[in-house]
């Protein structure tokens, strides 16, 4: 999850002291009316990898806002007073008062998550603590605290050279260089995963800031607090996941404009490459062990992305008995009077079969979202539904493939012209194609969304490049050669 | 919990056919005009004890309702289609279409409670496995699904009567008498408890049943049924735990109403008792075992019900140093702008001390509800808030007691005017004593939910006789010597 949050992103230092008295002026302006008519409380939640510089963050938000009523509550191991009490106790104790803002640093997550982190505690009782927190959260939801949670993350080699740093410098002791968080950087970034997973919700949103670039981090962690005031003090409403921003927005790179567009395979390459995946997909389609496990494969990219190529490749080896193929267009009737997921509950393989989905459930979260079909609550919960739905998959011993087929719209255009000229391509390009077109960025703001809420440890998308198509087939059947045999 | 369930709540024949013509042109106007409109559809899980007569339940509501509308499906062991698939596969084919109703019997409870039953998953998988089905359940009431639960219940001796008759008549395959289901009824019931405790929810309520007598059974289910549909047809609204009844009420026996008030306590028998009890105490809270613990004392009542005198007892044995009383009345503005448990969370003893509240969080659901100074959101949340914060002050190691002392309007009238009278009591009686004195049948009412659902495994109620202080007073210091040392 969160590929992005993996990306370099940056902010030149001009970019960021032409935004500053705009953030600046965003932010005070929405505390002091907070301030001033108490209508709810604010609760900022600052945690995330170690050396990400929370620290510098929050003194930044102390240099912007109005001090005297914000106040930053550090929680370390806990003292005598908060011992002798349950563990909750000295939350409680700080909680602010309407019209104050409180900064929590060293969160109620702290403790579960460090325990997690060095295996004291299981999976179970991990989630046992998470439920607790997410009791705690919503009763602050619905006493109408306005609750914010920053996630900090870094790449590793970054936190790396930032503790070396801090040994050189012969820091202060509270800043002492953690080298055992880096030793734990894989683990701590699953943890922090499945954290932010089962606890963002609506009335409790995680924010992933990447932390590599202290302008990025602090103008994003300033434009997201100054946006979500902004939204709950003009709706009454509580914020949700994203909170329009409040200063001209700067580009983040998704995951997806990332992927790499230069691949290529040549064709006698692809050729040999081909059968010898073909022939592995066919063996083990055949045995004992895949009868009694199943496969979901979800196809989708851009419009002339070469999915039903893709897809025609994959089924080639198969038995067509235990293969479907699901094309996914406008729900029916049937489907439309009933939960959302049901389309594609009705569809599931069973057990030893093949369900591959050439569009799936990730149109919620891609066209109805930028066409307006779903409702922003409604596309928003998408995401934490599906995520649960491919668990439930991956836990009946499915194996789940997700995979985005990226192409450049200089690509996309070319396709499409061919398309027209071709006689027996005609029926595959329509006006939607065109209009879909016209909204290139967000189609891409929405697949960079869905990659970075949706992709899980269990079911991870691969994202593919498919400006050479043979380049794709052969990374579609790679990968699904690969997860197979891992799950067998 | 749902102490009141227990009792035998009747409805004679001649009521029940008075009611029935109301209660059926209530529920099928309903059904029909959701049939119409389509603005929703209605999922009704039927569960409980074995023997309640789940079955003959629906088939009243076959007869009354539209059948065509209505459909039953009835979940026992997976069949081979669904055991190759996911656990809830089966219940999403199922899932009705909008303005259609399904009663789901044999439930997606069933499976974790039966495990539950017969120790074939410990606490934690079976928490899991509840989270689970609670995310199903928020989806469903997303999906703008009125999803109503009922839990039919049984006393045991019933339920072995039952199940004498059916054994007797030899009675058809399908309701093979299940000599298992009593001999589990206690930890049925536990379990059953911990169901309704954690999933019960605003938009996905659970209705305990009692379930002796079929004709107040069969009524109180269509009262619920009838009374939800209208509530989310009229206001578009989800349903909360108590529709408004569509048909005038019949009245319930609540375990505060069947309190036994004839209760005597001679005074030499008192006074022997007394001072037995309250070195029993003293000696307790001398102990080491006792310093790393803590007790919690609420005491809750009819008005002149005799708190007071019964926490001057508690308290004479105990050293000044670590008790203290806290007298709950209005809210200060501090506490007022902030969460509501943040009052007693800011009071709470810590280990090896006493906290003693007189009149208590309990306020939410008594004075605050009946007068209205808290929204009926608000104080259908606080059963759960306040359980939630009681297993969590268990869980820390605190005992937590709690003392419902309870009066008759006679008996409280007698003592009214003697404080009146008596110039040294005259600051104990007010105007609002006398205010309250007039909604006591809403106060009764009140009370008796509170105690049905808060009264907890890990914090019961204690509901005492104060007819007779004295006899009070003892059962009082009894409860708390036997409940300390059950802890320690």
């Amino acid at each position: 999850m969160f590929e992005s949050a993996q990306l370099p992103q940056k902010m030149d230092k001009k970019t960021f002291r032409k935004l500053e008295p705009e953030l600046r002026e965003a932010l005070l302006s929405a505390q002091l009316e907070m301030v001033e008519k108490k209508p709810f409380s604010t609760i900022i939640v600052v945690d995330g990898l170690d050396g990400a510089g929370k620290g510098q963050a929050i003194a930044r938000l102390y240099e912007w806002m109005d001090a005297r009523h914000l106040t930053c509550n550090a929680y370390g191991d806990p003292m005598e007073e908060a011992r002798l009490r349950p563990r909750l106790w000295r939350y409680w104790r700080d909680l602010p008062a309407k019209g104050e803002t409180a900064v929590v640093f060293g969160s109620w997550y702290q403790k579960a998550m460090r325990d997690r982190i060095y295996d004291k505690i299981d999976d179970e009782t991990f989630e046992h603590e998470l439920a607790k927190i997410q009791r705690f959260e919503k009763m602050l939801a619905q006493e109408n605290v306005l609750l914010l949670k920053f996630w900090f993350v870094l790449p590793r080699e970054e936190q790396e050279h930032r503790l070396k740093k801090i040994d050189k410098k012969g820091a202060a002791r509270h800043v002492l260089a953690d080298w055992a968080a880096l030793k734990n950087h894989e683990k701590a970034s699953k943890v922090g995963e499945k954290i932010i997973l089962e606890t963002s919700k609506g009335h409790a949103p995680w924010f992933v800031i990447p932390s590599q670039d202290p302008e990025y981090r602090d103008a994003t962690l300033a434009q997201t607090i100054a946006g979500s005031m902004r939204v709950k003090l003009d709706e009454g409403e509580s914020s949700s996941i994203a909170a329009p921003p409040v200063v001209s927005a700067w580009k983040s790179q998704s995951a997806v404009d990332a992927v790499d567009l230069t691949a290529h395979l040549g064709k006698a390459d692809y050729e040999k490459q081909l059968s010898k995946y073909q022939d592995r997909l066919s063996d083990i389609s055949d045995t004992k062990a895949f009868s009694k496990k199943g496969l979901v494969l979800v196809f989708q990219g851009n419009d002339a992305a070469g999915k039903g190529g893709a897809i025609r490749r994959v089924i080639k080896p198969l038995d067509p008995r235990i293969y479907r193929v699901h094309s996914i267009s406008a729900p029916t009737d049937e489907e439309k009077s009933r939960p959302y997921l049901w389309r594609f509950w009705r569809r599931l393989p069973r057990k030893g079969h093949v369900g591959i989905f050439d569009r799936s459930w990730y149109e919620r979260v891609l066209v109805e979202r930028v066409e307006g079909f779903a409702g922003h609550d409604d596309w928003q919960r998408a995401y934490n539904e599906i995520n649960e739905f491919e668990q439930e998959l991956t836990d009946c011993g499915y194996t789940v493939c997700k995979f985005w087929l990226a192409i450049s719209a200089d690509e996309q255009l070319r396709r499409f012209k061919a398309r027209e000229e071709i006689a027996y391509k005609q029926h595959k390009i329509t006006d939607d194609d065109w209009r879909n077109r016209l909204k290139w960025d967000q189609y891409a703001i929405a697949a960079g969304d869905m990659v970075d809420r949706t992709s899980t440890d269990f079911a991870p998308w691969t994202l593919v490049s498919s400006e050479n198509k043979r380049h794709a087939r052969i990374e579609v059947l790679k990968t699904i050669c690969k997860r197979l045999e891992d799950a067998l």
